[in-house]
């Protein structure tokens, strides 16, 4: 049994904003900085959010995340853009070109603003929801360090590259935001810590035999791509894209410096007022969900949309105070 | 073991051509076709070009693919354009759009073609490999009837919605062409007929469980999304994106009329030559691959990137003919 205790959002904000105040954010970046952070708590996605505090507080510390620079336009064409990230904080770098891919969306229909030089987005459909407010669909993938093995390999030198894809959807947003991994080390860590076996088979064991043991996998370090093959080969590809567009490291070079910093991120944003289409479009996706929440169940009670969750864990923590490992709690009040 | 016979490349387009002029596709049409028939079938991807021919030729001749009608531009901004593909055939839609979608991005720096009332493209990869001989990336992908279960459930409503990625690379490309499945139709009977088992789960067997023996799967229709949970909500968001973004129709309504016509698809081109990098691009992939192909081996003896036996295959092929299924030789001959 996990010890937690419930601290409020506004708590858990203040908390934040005053360590980012002490470890040198200006006010207004302080602010911004924690409200990502505690938005991303109240959703309930605790591993990219409060859970990471710490260790996002010590890589501003120890350099690799400067805390009051601000992302800068190199290059652009009309729909793509290149920006370097100045290694500012990977959460207010990301809000910002999100806003310009959709500034330029609303210019072309359609925008790219592709990142080098960032740091981790934490939660990225946290953008995914940020842009689907301004009606638009949203693409973005940032590359990691190498922590999963090619197909077939046993050393990790691909990264588990979350994808994000956004749609608004009734006030609010159908979100998927999916690491190209079948599960972060994060959950693997989590069921390890229960005493539990993962619900699919999550990597291999040393002998190179597919587990659900959690505990085998963080023994091998050989996680498993999603669809074995195909999210090895996806997550591949949307490296050498986050790469080669924004100008910025790979996966490869990022390893290579040994802490992960100085990311590559792509985000691209589609203005749905546009189209030609627009005010079918609510209907047309109405329409697809109703028929997707009507499938016949098996296993599962209830059939979920990618985000459907999020609204209700928003609800619970917002009205009862968001769960925070107790011991996590006690590091964060000791920063 | 299934008897083929190997067919010359020049014989094939030879037979595709004059079948397609026999159906009503006009000369040069009918050239385009069984030149991309004949490409994909020399790439190896015989599920998605000659053992799919006859059921293309039976489409035309239902009325569902029409063979001489050309795909009209509907709407469009700067990087953005809705087409109609006017149930004309699906590849020869696909590479026209695809060329508009380069064309838009040497205008804009990327560019995007969303098509409507389209057919089946075949192989997606054949237009990864066309954007990528223009310095492109290539991002694209179509949905399908439904033929894949959401997450949990026991009935399809999902698509297995193919995703192409692909960067140029030496003079070729790594094209990344998987469907949202883990396996397809035509890979699950192929592997049935053999009496062999399924490299791994492919699937659920009517009682619920995960299973590699393609014939339960077959007779469940339970195909496993890519990273369970991960690839039927991948497969649900490139179903709404296709639909609205084209304002075509969604696998709902594909599926209600029984017959596969009348897709939606997106074709994103990004054009590499306008980046401020550009020159720096090729050793950027060169160094990722490298580095990838330096890969410590488990199971698998090399580690392989999306797209590399293509080419070993291509050249095979054309050295050696194509090796075609005999009973699907004597039925293209038929035609």
């Amino acid at each position: 049994m996990i010890e937690t205790v419930l601290i409020p959002a506004e708590k858990l904000k203040e908390v934040f904003f005053s360590v980012l105040l002490k470890y040198g954010f200006e006010k207004g970046k302080a602010e911004a900085c924690a409200d990502i952070f505690t938005s991303n708590s109240v959703d309930g996605v605790y591993s990219h959010s409060v859970n990471r505090f710490v260790s996002f507080v010590k890589l501003v510390e120890k350099g690799f995340v400067i805390p009051n620079n601000e992302p800068q336009k190199v290059y652009g064409m009309n729909a793509l853009e290149q920006w370097d990230g100045k290694l500012g904080a990977g959460v207010l770098n990301a809000v910002k070109v999100t806003d310009r891919a959709i500034q330029i969306a609303k210019d072309n229909g359609m925008g790219c603003v592709a990142l080098a030089n960032t740091n981790h987005w934490m939660r990225g459909g946290y953008y995914g929801w940020q842009a689907a407010k301004k009606n638009c669909v949203f693409i973005g993938w940032t590359n990691t360090i190498a922590n999963m093995p090619a197909w077939g390999a046993v050393d990790a030198r691909l990264g588990n590259t979350p994808l994000v894809i956004a749609v608004p959807f009734r006030g609010e947003a159908i979100v998927l935001d999916m690491a190209t991994s079948q599960f972060s080390y994060g959950a693997l860590e989590m069921t390890n810590m229960k005493g539990e076996d993962l619900p699919v088979d999550g990597g291999f064991n040393t002998k190179g035999e597919l587990t659900k043991n959690p505990s085998e996998i963080l023994e091998s370090k050989r996680v498993l791509p999603v669809g074995y093959w195909k999210g090895a080969g996806l997550s591949l590809l949307l490296d050498i894209l986050s790469a080669i567009l924004s100008a910025g490291y790979s996966t490869r070079e990022i390893t290579q410096r040994k802490t992960e910093y100085g990311l590559s991120q792509v985000f691209i944003a589609i203005d749905l007022q546009q189209l030609k289409n627009y005010k079918g479009i609510e209907s047309c996706i109405n329409n697809i969900i109703t028929d997707y929440k009507q499938s016949i169940p098996g296993e599962e009670k209830e059939i979920i949309f990618p985000g459907e969750l999020v609204l209700k864990t928003r609800e619970k923590n917002l009205k009862n105070g968001i769960p925070v490992m107790k011991k996590v709690w006690t590091k964060i009040e000791s920063l």
